[in-house]
């Protein structure tokens, strides 16, 4: 490439080359080999899950405040990413990292990646999105009908109907949640007589034209964040939003929904009930048929949040735990989660094949009026072609191999939750559904302690209890994450058998297919060998405790 | 890979080395350079710049409604990619193709996007992201100096505080114009009092605490539709995005905004005045500098939509055409655009290191209160490490290679205008900046026609010739589309010297860097060639209009 303090007049060839590919093909390809031999090293080094650098250390390393005037070579930059870049990355692919929804992608994600870049294809038109228009329209049927499940007719007919569109590709969960909303809200608020429908007057025009004094959506204490900032940007107000307690289980409480619904005042319109097919936190399946009944007598859009759990729809085994979807409005499921694409792409399917024409916009220069462009009914503009992805992985890994990989997270969640319980030192705090356990450190002597509870100890003993068991496992989580052999999550329910009591819990997400039983059982023996050296400074308080 | 048939039981093994990277180098090394060799040729060829396959013929081949059950070898997945989704994709790299912001990315961005795929991080959150989440930081920063350009110690003091950010990396420019105005709704309509703010309590109870009838954002008549969108989404209303006319230049008519904001009501509240620096179907910029005086004074927050043309900054020589750029309160700008990077990533770019603050959430599991996670100010929610791509970018081309690569498409657009004015047989229809040219076909004897035009014509008559001329050009357009060796796109402008006539003409965006002067004395031919043959058609009525 080019070197600095050569004559600049000299390099427009130069530059032009870089843009031909591969014009040094054995060089490229060189690249290529050495940068996955490298990041799959950094991935089976076991320990430095996070890299042992600090934060202060990072900002040190990026603290360069202007663009860099002169070119440097391509080499010496990929040099660079490697040593500050890719050594100081979380190691997401590691079978001891079980602490969020990600996970190492298989490499042939890789090679499709390639293709995306260097077809760069944008989907917002056909005009510069031909053949992968209609992928993303394939991809969309078929999860519209593993969803959905609507006649073959249907599917013949608008698969690759032009007028209609069953779904958008989204750039995240959220994206798709958002788009979820906004069309609820049109439905709720629909143009009649003189009011031209909100997209067009506004959300107070709406309301005021209704009678209506606010627009609610229901959602679970275990609903994503998402539904609120959604809520924000539509101009509904996140207080508006209202959260419906869970059971111990994690479900929405439908009676608590009913009651709620019952005391909304006249000038109180619900726009949408959310439910959830896995809660990020405990990975639990709201009571979906019970929902779509209730928005179905509401009138309500019922809208389903599967960005973690829809795309377990693949095997058929796990589709009664699922029993409602078929009857959402809208369903939203990431293909960066369980179908191991990488990061990011987002599903949002209607079950009616119309409802997305709430939000169709047209423009002169981009998609006009009678174009087939999928633009002209998505939030996002421009957009890569991200659905090759999960389409070619279906097709590469079928059902079959979904399948596969579903049963090994399953077997990986009852081993873990086995092993915790077998150990003595843990309290599983969820029933767990769709690979995620919420547990705690809580050791044998406290245990015991607890299972001999019967009420001759002072009221305010198991909150006082749990306070400190809440602070050790904060510090455990510290300690796990300053040690860095292994990761999982933390998070503080309501909902557990000491409800109401917030109680800190650790949570792992079972989903990497190269986790294994024994790396669960190294796991679980830090986390308790970890634990019990921080339980020494806790006993005090405890004996305390005891009185 | 799994074949079908193959006891599924013994597949484990397989799929998980499936995730292990490379378990087959050799193959996977040979699977990249086969891609590559193929997408190169596939540029390359000359002609069917949007493949010769019809839609229906696409339909057909995209018609499969269901996931395939049995797993396939990548080997023929790839195949099936090759034969069915490359061979039928646009040529957006071709150097015939000039007819939207998109062209060929430079080979190393493949590189980078196979780094990206491999580390999978997720910028919502340290623990999924770490050295990529300053990555992402600096290189907001070097954006926002070059931008706003604000004093060392400003940059030092913020390129990594956690406690603030001064912009944010967004899927594309649609989500990055929806991000500045969802912050300017916020400061329009502050907490105060009993008023908790739009984000919590919703747009109705915002206008009705502040007495206003509606919030009001202005935006000349060649804003991009994400405006339009974000106004929607945001339940403004798209009515109450005024559209203000524009000069000859396609630049916001100044005095005409002025008029209109003193036509306002008290009980209408301006919520921001929208600058465009460089539009998407002319390339021209606003005054910027009038606009940012004009906000200021009417306590409005100024966005300035640079999209397209925001990266040009990065040459000395360019800033002129953006002064008062620098007193925008907000600043969008694409990656996938002049930046040459693959599709797709925006940024969103705040002055005041607080405004992002309005926009400010957490949550439990994901973004604690007091962390240092990127996801606090965001809309989306999961996010790709796309940064890197610019990142890397700006490193190996550096200011200097950028600059480069700006003159070439600086003399394209010169050559191209040039070109068509030497023809005889072309109107040039704007005053070309940022590298884009409208133009429309008018045959020398229509065009003669003209220029003797003296007022000896009946009233009427240019109307009508103009209405000839624009069904020509949209004629000829369709027939350059299906000879597909040459690709422009085609709009619609009010702005011409026939205001307020619509005139219809083609538009070319001169960035692709594979273009020269050779290329362009082919499509002038080409486009000559083809017109004239249609203008036989034309020229009966042509006749009679003279009568």
């Amino acid at each position: 490439m080019m070197e600095p303090k050569r004559d600049i007049r000299a390099t427009m060839e130069v530059l032009r080359k870089l843009f031909i590919m591969p014009d040094s093909p054995d060089k490229f390809v060189a690249f290529g080999h050495e940068l996955l031999e490298m990041i799959h090293e950094f991935f089976r080094e076991k320990g430095g899950i996070h890299s042992s650098i600090s934060l202060p250390e990072l900002s040190e390393i990026f603290s360069r405040t202007a663009v860099p005037a002169q070119p440097m070579l391509i080499k010496d930059v990929l040099g660079e990413i490697k040593e500050e870049v890719i050594a100081h990355s979380v190691k997401v692919g590691n079978p001891y990292y079980i602490g969020h929804m990600i996970s190492p992608t298989p490499y042939f994600m890789i090679l499709l990646e390639m293709i995306i870049a260097a077809l760069n294809q944008n989907q917002v038109k056909i005009e510069t999105a031909k053949a992968s228009s209609f992928v993303e329209k394939e991809l969309v049927t078929w999860f519209h009908r593993l969803v959905f499940g609507r006649t073959d007719r249907f599917y013949e007919k608008n698969v690759q109907n032009p007028r209609v569109s069953l779904g958008n590709i989204t750039s995240d969960g959220t994206l798709a949640n958002l788009t979820a909303l906004a069309v609820a809200r049109e439905k709720a608020f629909p143009p009649e007589g003189g009011f031209g429908g909100i997209r067009r007057e506004g959300m107070a025009r709406g309301l005021a034209h209704y009678g209506c004094r606010r627009a609610v959506v229901f959602v679970s204490a275990r609903g994503h964040y998402s539904i609120i900032k959604a809520a924000n940007l539509l101009g509904i107000g996140s207080e508006n939003v209202v959260s419906v307690p869970v059971d111990r289980d994690n479900r929405m409480d439908v009676a608590k929904l009913r009651r709620r619904i019952r005391a909304l005042e006249p000038d109180e319109r619900i726009m949408a009930v959310v439910g959830i097919a896995g809660t990020t936190e405990t990975g639990n399946i709201d009571d979906l048929e019970s929902l779509a009944g209730i928005s179905r007598e509401t009138g309500a859009h019922f809208h389903v949040d599967a960005c973690w759990g829809g795309s377990v729809l693949l095997v058929d085994e796990y589709r009664p735990m699922f029993r409602g979807i078929e009857s959402a409005d809208s369903v939203s499921i990431d293909a960066h989660k369980l179908l191991y694409c990488p990061m990011t792409m987002g599903l949002i399917l209607f079950k009616s094949e119309r409802d997305l024409n709430q939000l169709k916009h047209t423009s002169n220069y981009i998609i006009r009026r009678n174009s087939v462009d999928t633009g002209r009914f998505t939030i996002e503009g421009s957009r890569p072609f991200a659905a090759l992805k999960p389409w070619a992985a279906l097709k590469i890994l079928g059902k079959q191999g979904y399948r596969l990989l579903f049963e090994s997270a399953r077997k990986n969640t009852a081993a873990f939750q086995g092993l915790l319980e077998a150990n003595g030192s843990f309290e599983v705090m969820n029933r767990p559904e769709l690979f995620i356990v919420n547990y705690r450190f809580l050791p044998r002597e406290a245990r015991e302690c607890l299972s001999g509870l019967r009420g001759d100890r002072p009221e305010g003993f198991l909150r006082r209890f749990n306070r400190l068991i809440n602070a050790l496992n904060i510090k455990l989580h510290k300690a796990l994450r300053r040690e860095d052999t292994t990761f999982v999550s933390r998070t503080t329910l309501e909902s557990t058998r000491y409800r109401p009591q917030r109680i800190v819990v650790l949570r792992a997400v079972l989903a990497n297919p190269l986790t294994d039983r024994d790396v669960l059982e190294g796991i679980v023996r830090t986390h308790g060998r970890i634990g019990l050296d921080l339980w020494r400074e806790f006993e005090p308080a405890f004996r305390k405790l005891l009185g």
